[in-house]
């Protein structure tokens, strides 16, 4: 099921009117539109020189691992920051660089204090080889991603990018434990989602207007764009976990449940139902592994689901509020294209 | 067994006829005869500043594998190594406490994947906590040790240290897997301790000297001697492990053996000795843990652990050569004392 459809409010509506089309555009649409996909053709193509080690195994691990892929939407990010200033791929190629391979360090370090078997579809480095390999992986790509910021002559980009690693392994080990009271579940999923999501997001904005020589009101400015923006795609994805395609998704639908993982829409469902199961949630917070498909109805008839997504409306609008500080620009449209892209994606 | 009573030439013998005493120094007095003992204090109290988090497992974890202490050698060479410059302690404390931290959080990663139980005779992180909390906190620590350097404006001292950090980790991966021809085996070794110790104490070297204004030649000069300084730290660390003393090492003697590690000592004795067990090494290269009492009373008959420390004593004597370019001083008496330390050390 399509998150748009299930989403029927006006600003939905005025966006594909605006843009002409009915279909909210894909990623690479709104990459090739911006002119970005031959400079991310350079980005992946340094990736994959930067895994190159003179360990077999760190080699062969690193460049499975970077052909997986993703979306590559925070190196795009990066770059997209950088375009608020003077320009200069070479430059902005780094901080892109650093960013990318960071994220994918602390998701092979994540699946494996996790034990998940599958990310984007495919067998994890510890499942694939083995446990010490993945922790040698992830430190081996930390380490190589701070290396490709050690030329960057202008020091605060090395202070965000490091300041974003000590909050995401922070983050690790801070869970949501409760789901009521409902100020402080609150509290502890924005914590939670801030420090594994919303920060990096706001380095990587942050690290591309900062090496093309942004002021720090606009470094300011592109960071909160960044954590927001952030916030939005997490909550999204804790969305998918409920309503998503697992073929699309590449990981069985309430694999969050499973692990015990509480998230937006489970704790709005919690906080507006009377459902005795979820009830019985609200006290317990921890989701018996057997009743997951109850749970996941209960959830969706609760419309914990939709009201998540309203929240990330709001934090996408909230997002580019910020940005009135620049003048009206094509990357500003391509940032507001991102957001709506983060809405309306179903993997 | 002390080294000093197996290792008599006359270097040894020089060198404490000229400090005037029998009993070579310890480190605490060679660090206070250079008056080091207030800042390294200082440097502690920041490292346990550092390992505050705002995660309770983090800091507990944090400050308890900080409190396990360690010699702090390598605080010790990067202050030394400043005092060639323009001396400065504030500048010089950063690379200090980073030096450590990399040091901590890459000793708890090794600790994880060696499934070691102790280290310096207290249980590790892993062992106590669990593998989760180890593996969160090393990536903690390598991320705070890289914070520390953030705001350093010279950009050589990043340099010098992300490049320590990733041949580190490569080498983890690049285990010495022959005994025999010899050439082979010797250069899988010293390619393994390379990685694993000596790179660390030339970076401290490189950073020390670098932040107090040092020019090229110093800079790869007081690296040089970082690098062979380490490398005989590292091989009589290997010694240690035939002869050493349990209670003193805070691990059981022969436990490189058990874990399958094959470092100098072993190689040497292989390559000199025609006894059947050792015969039978250099084929198999496996250790036969059953064996382990049988495999050290053959290595030390055959003199592998004195054909070592031979080795060590060349390496700290080309150590000090490349001081030379350094007009004689009272730093550079104090890193030939810590030279006779290393060779002389019962843990």
């Amino acid at each position: 099921m399509a998150l748009s459809s299930m989403y029927t409010d006006t600003t939905v509506q005025r966006r594909n009117d605006t843009a002409g089309r009915m279909q909210p555009m894909n990623l690479s649409e709104i990459f090739q539109r911006a002119e970005l996909i031959d400079e991310l053709g350079l980005v992946e193509q340094l990736l994959l020189d930067r895994t190159h080690s003179t360990s077999a195994l760190l080699s062969a691990s690193g460049a499975y691992t970077v052909a997986a892929g993703g979306k590559r939407l925070r190196a795009g990010l990066v770059l997209l920051a950088a375009r608020f200033g003077a320009y200069d791929f070479e430059r902005a190629s780094h901080p892109a660089v650093a960013i990318e391979l960071l994220h994918t360090a602390s998701l092979i370090h994540d699946d494996l204090v996790d034990n998940a078997g599958q990310r984007r579809g495919r067998t994890t480095v510890h499942s694939r080889w083995d446990k010490d390999v993945a922790l040698m992986l992830g430190d081996y790509l930390f380490a190589v991603a701070a290396n490709e910021l050690a030329n960057e002559p202008d020091p605060r980009i090395i202070g965000f990018y490091v300041q974003a690693v000590q909050t995401m392994v922070e983050g690790e080990l801070n869970p949501v434990t409760q789901l009521a009271p409902l100020d402080v579940a609150l509290g502890q999923y924005y914590r939670k989602i801030g420090a594994k999501t919303a920060i990096l997001f706001e380095a990587a904005c942050k690290c591309g207007i900062a090496v093309t020589g942004g002021t720090p009101e606009q470094i300011e400015a592109l960071g909160r764009f960044g954590y927001d923006f952030g916030l939005a795609f997490q909550i999204v994805d804790d969305v998918l976990d409920f309503i998503g395609d697992e073929l699309l998704l590449g990981k069985p639908a309430g694999n969050d449940l499973r692990e015990g993982t509480l998230t937006l829409p489970l704790i709005y469902a919690v906080s507006d139902s009377t459902t005795p199961i979820l009830n019985e949630l609200a006290r317990t917070a921890r989701p018996d592994p057997l009743r997951i498909p109850q749970i996941i109805a209960a959830v969706r008839a609760a419309g914990g689901d939709a009201s998540a997504l309203f929240e990330a409306r709001n934090l996408i609008e909230r997002a580019k509020s910020h940005l009135t500080i620049f003048p009206p620009s094509a990357t500003r449209r391509t940032l507001a294209e991102l957001g709506e892209f983060v809405l309306n994606r179903h993997q």
